[in-house]
């Protein structure tokens, strides 16, 4: 909802940060029930410090959304910080700070979730709080209204007035071909704009239920105690929807390669991107994702990486150079290869270098020694990222609000250990095909800004800001 | 429904034929009356021949379909063949057939219609039984099965066996960002697999009613009678949806320019497409879908235009070039230029010859005579296409289920004779810019064909069939 919430979710999206960690190397030992009305508890004991962090997670994101209304997931969202029948407008995140906590939220293409990072004490407080709004919601045609125009600017700030967002949002509709994660999270202006009271109560309605909903608790607390509490405060709330399996259009067989080329007077570096639609966590087989993640990380995970060593450092085609992989959406993952020329380089050398680099690495494979290295430093790189009570039970409510599963972040580690050079190789392979891609250029606008030449300095400035 | 029809749609999709006609030329007095319920009804005499043709128009198509159901509307189409409580299942277009008429049906983004020819004294009997199936059509499990079964064999048919086809859906999926009109009019197939009995009979209940329907009837009638044969079957309707405004998402600012390049061993001639976004008839100002008509045909409608001159005949780097525009969807109109390359020729430097040609005449604009050539030979088109019963009443249907009116029509040949050469290159360079475009390139798929060097002949037929 607030700042945060958005630009962690964009980050995750753009760069493939999302780090699908393990438990089992911190030997947490996490708890899961399911009550009488299909509501999900996981509670993981961190006994660190004094606090909890408590979460709800809906398994309703922006891709599934009815078709026209885009962004209505992340409207929602914040519409539920309004009021209920007992917590009046605008007071849930003021009642938590006043005890000490802070709140907040976050909606991704496949969940959206809330949560509260407070003293222990204050675990039934939250959750009276969490399991009133999932049912009590209220809001009047003023609250949508004003809500309205905090999304329509949050949208003209972030996507809008920024050109490489602009350019990842065009690059995405492009890399899918028919599956809705080609539709931004915060909605195509148009649509937003749109979004009526009813359309907000009709998706709440419908998704905001009990069998749809997953409360994560991690801190310190005893987990049977833990279960006790949200069986009071959520094991008897009825459900307002019924809930089927999730359907979105998959994607057609591949067929065709894309390309997007977009022109900004605004950018002053040329920026290369190419994706792959790639299979996800929770659909890759025979641990291809695990593969996907090292293949990607010796490739182009930093400075000692394949793809940096080859077009920064020795070739010096590169300004910038590396490669990702995100598989922790439900449907698909993305593999992503970026760069930025060198000075005097132009996009056409830089491209047929990388189209070089990459036909090789596809022909030889990767040295055993890079992938060793790759392998070690990301089981390091997920501990230390673990080692924080919101990521932890942030990692254990994304996997079940995509659907993949507890095990596949507790094997997690186990698996990325096993990934060989030939299933590094296999797995890219398998994804790096023309077909499967889009080719993207963000250039500067060259016509432009030739033609604010004859414009003030203060009007220059402003144009390639 | 049956295959005329969607060949009919697709020749009108890709190759633009959709001819905006004039009725005033041929100076036919078209009556028209709304009755209590919302229904439209449009009567157009025609006394060639004593023959009525009958259609119902719905305003409703692919591009009104809810998020992951692609494929519905024109799959309702085929279901409004089985039976209701009067008619049994099949049976519709038997009893037509017996009384010497035909009929068939077809579904577009923007509408769907069903038609009769059939003798002017069995206008009363064709009446009664649309009105029938507009309310009671009854559906079994065993029906919608079936006909799935038959819309899925006609997608493998004419699209996943054609690459030709392939390549387009692609082209159309590239060309709009986000406005629904990049989905294919028959589905996406995993879609269509999951069609249901529920899905069908809530979209038939919701725009299968009266105030979404434009009764149509041209033919050897007098208007006053028709009037009162339709009040009697369709003006006692009850409404069983509430209809609103239609809202598809509409395209986002132009910022990329896209490219789909699509490879297969089935093509054996390298095909170029560019597609612009324009206006429609609908939503032109001042006449720009008019210009671009006219533009386009001056540049690209036949062997005598400016394209294939210069690419042809001139320059001997094409063996086919052209251009059209299609105005007649709803929301946005397509302008295209195609080209296959002369043998020898390679698909860059074809494409540098169109890019070059496209400039200069975007700059310098095209001859005033050959754009009164155009403009002469599409009035005259017109009104020779004009000269069938059923091309006369689908013109002022689809005009009144696309909202693009009846004066479009009535107007177009006065419109089009108005068009300067100034109108035609201010339309031409206000739509031929780069981020309005998806360039396309269907290409021979070498490899693979090299790799089927070593299979029978047989074989090797069967691959580039």
């Amino acid at each position: 909802m607030r700042p945060i919430s958005t630009i962690a979710f964009l980050l995750a999206l753009t760069c493939g940060l999302l780090i699908a960690p393990l438990a089992q190397a911190l030997d947490v030992p996490v708890k899961r029930w399911k009550f009488g009305n299909g509501l999900t508890l996981v509670v993981i004991p961190d006994r660190r410090a004094p606090v909890v962090t408590h979460m709800v997670w809906y398994r309703v994101g922006a891709a599934d959304e009815p078709a026209g209304k885009t962004g209505l997931a992340h409207y929602l969202e914040h519409l539920m910080f309004k009021g209920t029948k007992r917590i009046a407008p605008g007071e849930f995140s003021k009642i938590v700070k006043r005890y000490g906590g802070n709140d907040n939220a976050f909606t991704s293409r496949d969940y959206t979730a809330y949560f509260q990072r407070i003293a222990k004490d204050k675990l039934a407080m939250v959750m009276e709080m969490e399991a009133d709004r999932m049912q009590n919601l209220r809001l009047s045609e003023k609250d949508v209204k004003t809500e309205l125009e905090v999304i329509k600017e949050e949208r003209r700030q972030r996507t809008e007035n920024d050109p490489r967002t602009l350019f990842g949002e065009r690059l995405q509709a492009a890399l899918y071909v028919a599956h809705p994660y080609r539709r931004p999270v915060v909605g195509w202006m148009a649509d937003v704009e749109r979004l009526s009271l009813a359309d907000v109560m009709a998706f709440y309605r419908r998704f905001y239920t009990p069998a749809n909903a997953i409360v994560v608790v991690a801190g310190d607390v005893e987990p049977e105690e833990v279960r006790k509490l949200a069986e009071k405060h959520y094991g008897r709330l009825k459900n307002t929807g019924v809930i089927g399996p999730r359907w979105r259009t998959p994607e057609p067989p591949p067929l065709a390669a894309r390309r997007v080329v977009m022109k900004s007077p605004r950018v002053r570096q040329p920026v290369f991107q190419r994706l792959w639609v790639a299979p996800s966590y929770r659909t890759a087989r025979d641990g291809m994702a695990h593969a996907l993640d090292v293949f990607a990380d010796a490739l182009g995970g930093g400075a000692t990486s394949l793809l940096y060593r080859r077009l920064v450092v020795e070739e010096k085609v590169a300004a910038w150079a590396g490669a990702y992989y995100a598989g922790d959406d439900r449907d698909y993952g993305t593999f992503g290869v970026f760069a930025t020329p060198a000075p005097g380089v132009t996009p056409q050398k830089l491209e047929a270098r990388i189209d070089a680099v990459l036909k090789e690495v596809l022909e030889k494979g990767i040295d055993a020694k890079r992938l060793e290295r790759s392998r070690k430093s990301m089981v390091a790189s997920a501990i230390y990222a673990l080692d924080s009570q919101f990521a932890l039970a942030r990692i254990f409510g994304e996997a079940l609000a995509t659907e993949t599963g507890m095990d596949s972040v507790l094997q997690w580690d186990e698996r990325i250990e096993r990934v060989t050079a030939e299933d590094a190789l296999k797995a890219g392979r398998a994804v790096l095909k023309g077909a499967n891609s889009v080719t993207g250029w963000l250039l500067p606008a060259q016509r432009e800004r030739k033609a604010a030449a004859n414009v003030s300095p203060a009007d220059k400035r402003e144009l390639v800001q």
